[in-house]
């Protein structure tokens, strides 16, 4: 349980059940110390990728109540072995890293074709959704769902993802079925929230994102490799469901539809850190950390 | 000049002088290829630092008009020779990177100590400010002034540097005048605008950001290089009016108060590509590009 105003839980509660709440409210790594096991939820293996770079591991969670077509032909061609021995193609400053096969060189699984445009979403009248209270540029509302940003509108009875640093979305062609998730990209820069339902957002990297944010940049238009250019090969990409429980990475995720997850907002809305001297007193949507730990060894 | 309904510029006349402005509205590319030498204006030497790395140079045009104490410091600390030969001491991913001197290897020279702390001014009545018109989480109003992201309030009668990518700060303690200038980072990912009114800002990076975007992320707490990763070496700071003029960088910004800017925001704004199948309609402060481009030789 944690202190915050405008959910009404009462914090001369917490300032007895946690001293360093007391002093202000809590900064988050605070919060997280004082969190307990039912704040964080494991992933699911069979909608959790690993892209297996030279350097290290990228660990992904893909996101099917948002994109249930991609997430099913992603897993299709992962379990097909396609992106094995693919590269890293792309790598745009302030934008994108991107993988694919622009050669051919692999030819696409069977049941790998035109997907449906999943840009956006029915509002579904039960989907988690915690909002955030400070606007948003681009859309009427925004927060998360189980972790994931989403900006939602009413008028238009649509909810949607946002493009925030880590998000993964399918590279497309100018047709907007033209996207097989063959090849995805990963921000790695300022939200480009213009991309928001013009492209299918498929999950987020909760893990290893530096592997690909630190990469040189390529010379060609876009960002593109050039020729002369050594793009970064890709081991290997696996759903975790299909990588023996050894070689897991045993990672939990902060629940977003808590008490703690709403102290966790307030500590970044108002910094209580002792740097900051005047707190912002508001947060955008893409400057909540959603806060990714190696699960504890059970008691 | 170009065709923007906000500024009441008569459209007509615009689609009778460039073919390519006649279908939507003009891109991005469009409206810069049809801009005049007016649209530009050259960066002042006096006020633009080169960054010497062994990859090449990072440009920055410093900001006197905001942080006017916080780059006198500078320009001594570079003319004293002050940063060459230190490191990027700091790369953490989605935040900053950043050098300086943290062994103390470089006495600081005469002259350079404590800093008013310039995190915001009070508003000046004639301060050049082109507002965009799609509100901002974090201030009350948002624009560009002389190609600087600025955030600024009446009611608090003041203006500050927003912290969008690629804006240049100046690192501190606790004692919020404790920056001398001699430790800088660059902004290299989602905008940390809480850092706004916390920092000074005093400049943007114009060319070469992505030499510093790409490094490595240092594995010490806030990124912070340990001591067995090698931190990138600086060649040298120098101010471009000390540089022979045949080897300054001959770059041109775009001006941020002109209907060619106007029409460039409205290019952002509702991208006509036909990628975009949904235009935003609506744009961050973070996400208006500022041009930079060689400057054409003249006629």
């Amino acid at each position: 349980m944690s202190c915050d105003f405008r959910f009404l839980i009462p914090c001369a509660l917490v300032f007895l059940w946690h001293p360093a709440l007391a002093a202000k409210h809590a900064s988050m790594p605070e919060v997280l110390a004082a969190s307990s096991a039912a704040d964080w939820r494991p992933l699911d293996p069979e909608n959790t990728l690993y892209v297996e770079l030279p350097n290290g591991r990228v660990v992904i969670e893909l996101a099917p109540a948002f994109a249930p077509l991609h997430v099913v032909n992603i897993k299709t061609l992962t379990r097909a072995g396609y992106f094995n021995g693919l590269s890293i193609i792309r790598e745009q400053d302030n934008y994108v890293a991107q993988w694919g096969d622009p050669d051919n060189r692999h030819p696409l699984p069977p049941g790998i074709g035109k997907v449906a445009a999943e840009f956006d979403s029915a509002l579904p009248p039960h989907m988690a959704f915690t909002p955030l209270p400070d606007g948003d540029v681009y859309a009427p509302e925004v927060g998360f769902s189980n972790g994931l940003p989403v900006a939602r509108s009413a008028p238009l009875h649509k909810v949607w993802l946002a493009h925030c640093y880590g998000m993964v979305g399918v590279g497309r062609d100018l047709d907007p079925e033209s996207g097989s998730g063959a090849e995805m990209y990963v921000v790695i820069g300022h939200a480009p929230r213009h991309l928001d339902r013009n492209v299918a957002l498929v999950g987020r990297v909760l893990k290893g994102i530096e592997l690909l944010s630190s990469l040189p940049r390529g010379s060609a238009p876009m960002g593109f490799y050039d020729k002369n250019e050594k793009p970064l090969p890709i081991k290997s990409i696996r759903v975790a469901a299909d990588v023996p429980a050894a070689e897991r990475s045993n990672l939990e995720v902060i629940r977003t539809d808590t008490p703690t997850f709403a102290a966790v907002v307030e500590s970044r809305r108002n910094r209580p850190e002792d740097f900051f001297k005047t707190p912002a007193g508001r947060i955008d949507l893409c400057n909540v950390p959603i806060a990714v730990r190696e699960r504890p060894a059970a008691k």
